[in-house]
């Protein structure tokens, strides 16, 4: 499994209905497309798959369309996001019922907790969850960054399969990477960071979940081999451009944070034809007006040209 | 019901069997004890009652259990603690059901959220709760503040009932007390810092919420009847006393964080023959050796004397 | 010296010309209505007092010319604010040398810092700075919270004569307060929290040093000697009146952090006919217009009644 | 001058004797040594060369000196740290007047600001220095990141020539590069991050101000001059080895913050013969024991062999 799991594995978005229910069909033409592009892998029910606003019953959904979907053509990830360790196994079992193939979860949060217990945490789901887990670096929602030598020795000792980095600290994962390197590479490390997937190749990842895969997988696609083949001038060309697309994630004015974020790689679809609405989970409302065409115009400018199928 | 809610409302610890089951003797003996001590209200499944470490099973028997053992005697409020507007609704709907009188919900966490989702998702709670709505400001655990203008507005508009306020900012709280006074006082306000429950109570708290009352219910039942008969000087001495009973959260050696607090209420109460164990949840151990002797020490010199039964 | 230094030690402001030059005259008759009021002392170059945004020859300027103005009548106290300890132990030389009674230091900022590093800079301030020497704890500037061990270690030492605590962590303070009297009261503890000094006092503050006493002296000094005579309830009603004029500082539109904090400082004084104009320091610009007006309502409504002379 | 500052630009450290005066003849050594291996330019009194710790007098001797050793062979920008704009422009006058080619300056800090003062200080900067003016963005000791937007539009104003960027954040940096580059390249742009030099030399960087450099110039000139040719292997493989090196500034065990990094590049440079002492100023002490061997080791291990003279 950790073989399988290197190159590009989007982070899915979940696409709803206007009255904020799964919109199966929508997913299932998500999920086919990037399947179609070439990405290595796909991970359901992460930040960008709104797995914090998904009831259960959500989430059990989203994991059965997306298993049923995505029927063995790639490997299967599934967050497991949740407070602390006992709820998080309860969500590790569900899913591992439902058939993903790994689970991923973060350091526990909410209440306080340090070393020793995210430690016991991450051996605690990797002694009982009976598939392969990856652990989610991301301190902006957790507000805990996960130690590269912790990790190492996580890996070391076989409690997870490997990281999903978006701690924003890309001397951290640096000194990750070496560190794994030194221990020989227990750990598969994978960037989260759209921005600067291509540095992140460079420092030593094994791959890339990026979120603007949902709406660029051609280009994540394209800039992967171009590292495996050791083409730094179109990596650095394919991510200069995507990250200019990334910019879409900035662009709104009449709403911040996660909504920005999500809401624009949703309106991007909506305009690629890919899903029929840009609706977005309570508290939260989709982009509308201006934010819309300013989607429009960053994805016009340098997006995949989705919006021109006669140039493809 | 906002009426009722003022006085003294301790946040329940959840009582656990060596094997980390519900302990509903040990639960029993805590809730009847703190009834007995004149207490004004219970609140259960807060961060003292370990929610975010309970499984959904686990807080449906926490919550039942209370309803059962608590029996009408005083109003019994449910921590509805979850990461997003939805899944915070299927704990409301869950605590509604069981019959709890009131909720208590925070800002959303996990995905990063403003001001205009904080809003929004607690007026969805108070439209949909069919039950009071408390806003409880634990940017410890949430990272967000709760403004104080936001919360009066939110007051007057009746989506919330009231605020358990943990925010360790007595500046903002201050504030909010003056604010809710020139609106015609809509909102009941708690705080739920065991060390400066006198300084709340003189910035116009109307109750307080200590996770130490489990401990040492008397004191704080003392503290808030001298408060409402104007004695400021009983208020100020139980006050210095209970602060420096409150140390046994900052005396542990073995442990930090989440841990150490919760872990040294229960080692009080297991020294004091109340609870059973001191045990706590994954990924947590309970206190040993010299962090359990700490605790004795103190509750020795300054706690409630209920180690030495004769002198009460 | 220490005993001396209870009670109302305001932060003086540092009124400027057009020009931003020192204004002598206004800042006499700040300095002068202060002492007419009762204050115990006075503190020049704080963070009220501009000490971040004035050159080494203005801070000479303004010891200079506070020692001549007080002339003794109460103890004068500089901050001797700067990022590293010899850079400190310039300004200490400089102040003790022109004649103030006392020095206010923060932790070292800038370069980061432990808690070794921190008690070594107050030993070695404490060693050589011939005059007593108060710890200014300000994390909201310098990024490290003091740790309240550490300073009646400190205290217990002779290093530093006492705190000023404007930390905004009253549950702090109050473990301050009682560790320093189970030491024996090594330190003077000193508020600078204009809202809730009547909560701090509670808690075991010998005194405040309240940067809003520069708008509102007799407000402050009436305060301490209702809590001098175990008047809670004055206490508690003139710090409600306290509360709401301290809105003048969160009631700007046109500007934020420091400057409208002072700037509304500067304004009132301006409005009170004290200083001359509401000039502050580059990089700010004074408050001016609906800003102004807004300083000029809330004084109207609950100040010290300066713009009305005849109601006094 | 904007075209002459790229490439490799060591922030110097200032090296010290025991009683911690400027050591001159080691620091005229370290000089010497950055320009032989053919550096760009050199960086004096940045947070690596001790500005924090510096009195204006030492200041003062650390740019006399620099200027005399230098003597025009390479550009020379010093570090105007402090708090606030009158402060920094005192810093200006004297680094301008000493003879220095550019200074480096950051947001305000102590006193909180927001972005119209940021903007407003590096104006008035630059438009009084008389010498470019670089901005420094390190949010790890002022606390304030700035904003690509903002950066470029001081770049197009003529107020900034460059950023020197030790953010820690590569996403924000890659935001920078693009954003310059739209706007026809007013900026510098030089990363300070010793660990990602590659990644920030992808990302658009046109040089480097790494502290490491000190320790080991050939190899950020080897790094520098692979990136020029578009050999991405040699750039990758010795920045590789560089963050192996860069090790020593998380090794040690008896010190922590500030003086465990720079501490470790004195004793690397100790253990090299090109500084005397390792002495740091207060309130530091220097690595010893233990700590130096650690730094001994990871230099041995993967230095640039300066311990073994016979195999360069």
């Amino acid at each position: 499994m950790t073989g399988k799991l290197t190159g590009v594995i989007p982070p899915v978005v979940t696409p709803l209905t206007e009255d904020r229910r799964l919109d199966v069909e929508s997913f299932e033409r998500v999920i086919n497309r990037l399947i179609t592009a070439g990405v290595n892998g796909l991970f359901v029910l992460g930040s960008t798959g709104e797995v914090a606003f998904c009831t259960d019953a959500m989430r059990a959904q989203v994991i059965d369309a997306a298993v049923r979907i995505v029927d063995g053509r790639v490997p299967l990830l599934a967050g497991v996001i949740d407070t602390q360790t006992a709820r998080v196994l309860d969500h590790v079992t569900a899913a591992a019922a439902a058939g993903v193939d790994a689970v991923v979860a973060t350091a526990p949060f909410y209440a306080v907790t340090h070393t020793p217990q995210i430690r016991r945490h991450f051996e605690i789901l990797g002694d009982r969850a009976g598939i392969p887990v990856y652990a989610y670096d991301i301190p902006v929602c957790v507000h805990t960054k996960l130690d590269p030598d912790l990790l190492v020795d996580l890996g070391r000792s076989g409690a997870i399969a490997g990281v999903k980095d978006s701690s924003g600290d890309d001397i951290a994962f640096r000194r990750l990477c070496l560190k794994n390197r030194a221990a020989g590479e227990p750990l598969t490390l994978l960037t989260g960071h759209e921005f600067v997937v291509d540095g992140a190749y460079l420092s030593g990842a094994h791959g890339s979940v990026p979120g603007l895969a949902n709406v660029d997988p051609d280009g994540y696609v394209r800039l992967h081999r171009a590292f495996l083949e050791g083409d730094w001038a179109t990596v650095r060309g394919e991510q200069d451009r995507l990250a200019k697309l990334m910019e879409i994630c900035l662009s709104a004015k009449g709403i911040t944070g996660w909504g920005a974020g999500v809401g624009a790689f949703k309106t991007a679809l909506m305009l690629q034809g890919v899903i029929t609405t840009n609706q977005v989970p309570e508290p939260f409302d989709a982009l509308t007006g201006a934010d819309v065409e300013a989607v429009r115009t960053i994805l016009a400018a340098v997006g995949p040209r989705a919006l021109d199928p006669a140039t493809r």
